[in-house]
């Protein structure tokens, strides 16, 4: 995708200044640079970083995960209408290009959340078209900081769940909540994925009109579900709830819930612990992701790789010394 | 754990003869030295498995997991047996130190397979106590290919699914069987890891007595559940079916059922397609593991990653300056 603004004539200490002062432009344009894949906006982008560190830890990052058509958008649509009417600042960011505030385009309006996109207190930011995970929406985490650097208090991630998406957004959040529909066999879909887990939320979204009974039904199965599961090291008991979207049923006591948890798990030092917990594994990562990058996107490596490959598909080398050979070009 | 044959007298022409002869005692010291984490056995054991590549691809590769009282070894045992029965040799490995074949010895006894350990056709090999998964584990693709060198036809690889070694164990067979007990909640545990998309075949042991009932409504119960499943990329439907290891009620439709998932899938050509999939992950995570290995274990950089964490944790750096940090000592 071709960006909207001019990289290259980004001024990091005007943008850190900008994002400081709450400046949604200056935000974009942070994004749309540690976004970017190329190696010379790596030094700035990271030197906005730098700036943009706080010492600020009363942000809440919320994990919305669903399959699509689950709501996911009317759902942030009507719980941030709640968080805003509450003095709250709210940042809404989409990991995967599937998800519901990324592919509101291709429906032909901006995005499918009319009210929060006109709404000053909330920032709402898409993953660019043709991004794919461990490429661009890896830099989801400097966007959640870039957010809370400017002053948001709630940042919502949220994922179509589609390959590994929900295990990266689990590992970046606070909170983790789960959309799920009634009926049509959805409940297995969810169990069979292990996210049941990860959850501290299961919300039977649009539990209204025919819809309440089934709702109420699928809300008693989790329960039961879950009442086979060992308590989670946070301490916190999944929350299982219905919710109505369309008349904000439910979303006042899902914003309960989640004040309770953080309540909870600062009292018993889990927030803490879990957000440096996420820290170092962030940091792992990056280290890991930056040495496979280096190895593998070394031309001379890239090519033997291919040589390498057909030999082994053909038996006419072994793994340990196809990666001999490769590692010694190293 | 001791060794218990000397490694630095090891002969690699010796043993790679002894191997390709079929002799026992050659194989276990071959697997003894690959599985040797020093760094001075390593040309050693390449050069060991250089020599034992072979073209074969008649083997088959079956992963078995299961939780702990499933009743792995005596499904092993009296599957075993008919293998052997019909003329084939049959090496067991084991990827975990708790799986059954590990840890008969904690029992009192050698291995809890009487029959299999005193039949010449049959290889077992536990993992060394201590062992841990991306350790010894991790070496258990080239045990594989030891053991076909020596002439073993069938390959069983037991875990019992501790972390991420049913998903390793999956990536390095041909065949993977889950094997379940009826009741007890039991069914929902296997769900909920994911287990069942990747499983060719479910078996549900101890279908004997009393629970021969409860059994066949566990059978029908994953029929059920695994027709909301899309077809797998193998064209193979898993087959669900009831096993009594006791009696060895149903073990030779399981074998059947494995050789008609070899002729499918040689057919339309998954099966070496597979193999070579595997090959070249292998490739993949060798390197990457090689890569991160030699990072990470770099004096220097224990130290200042030691320093980095504790940083970060004070909000005194950010993951990126940490990192960069960390990748500029390399």
């Amino acid at each position: 995708m071709k960006s909207q603004f001019p990289i290259e004539k980004f001024d990091v200490n005007k943008l850190a200044n900008g994002i400081q002062s709450g400046d949604i432009v200056s935000l974009a344009k942070a994004i749309t640079l540690i976004e970017s894949s190329k190696k010379s906006d790596r030094k700035k982008s990271n030197s906005l970083l730098e700036r943009c560190i706080s010492n600020k830890t009363n942000s809440i990052r919320i994990g919305i995960t669903g399959v699509p058509g689950v709501g996911k958008s009317t759902f942030i649509e009507s719980f941030g209408t709640h968080l805003s009417s509450m003095g709250k600042k709210l940042a809404v960011l989409a990991v995967d290009p599937s998800s519901s505030i990324s592919n509101g385009s291709i429906l032909g309006d901006k995005t499918r959340m009319e009210n929060l996109v006109r709404n000053p207190n909330v920032f709402i930011r898409p993953t660019p078209a043709g991004a794919h995970l461990g490429g661009v929406a890896n830099k989801t985490r400097e966007s959640i900081l870039l957010c809370e650097s400017a002053g948001y208090d709630i940042i919502i991630i949220e994922t179509v769940g589609v390959g590994q998406s929900e295990i990266s957004v689990y590992e970046m959040v606070d909170y983790f909540v789960l959309l799920k529909l009634s009926g049509a066999g959805d409940e297995l879909q969810g169990i069979k994925r292990g996210i049941i887990e990860m959850a501290d939320s299961i919300i039977i979204n649009k539990a209204d009109g025919q819809n309440k009974k089934a709702a109420e039904l699928a809300k008693a199965e989790f329960k039961l579900a879950l009442s086979l599961y060992p308590l989670k090291s946070s301490k916190w008991k999944t929350k299982i709830s219905t919710c109505s979207s369309l008349n904000s049923d439910g979303v006042k006591e899902i914003w309960e819930d989640i004040r309770n948890y953080i309540k909870l798990t600062n009292l018993n030092g889990f927030f803490q612990k879990n957000r440096n917990n996420q820290k170092k594994h962030w940091l792992m990562q990056t280290i890991k992701n930056t040495l496979h990058h280096e190895f593998f996107s070394n031309t001379i490596i890239k090519k033997e790789l291919n040589i390498q490959i057909k030999l082994l598909e053909n038996n006419k080398t072994s793994v340990i010394a196809a990666s001999e050979k490769l590692l010694n070009l190293n």
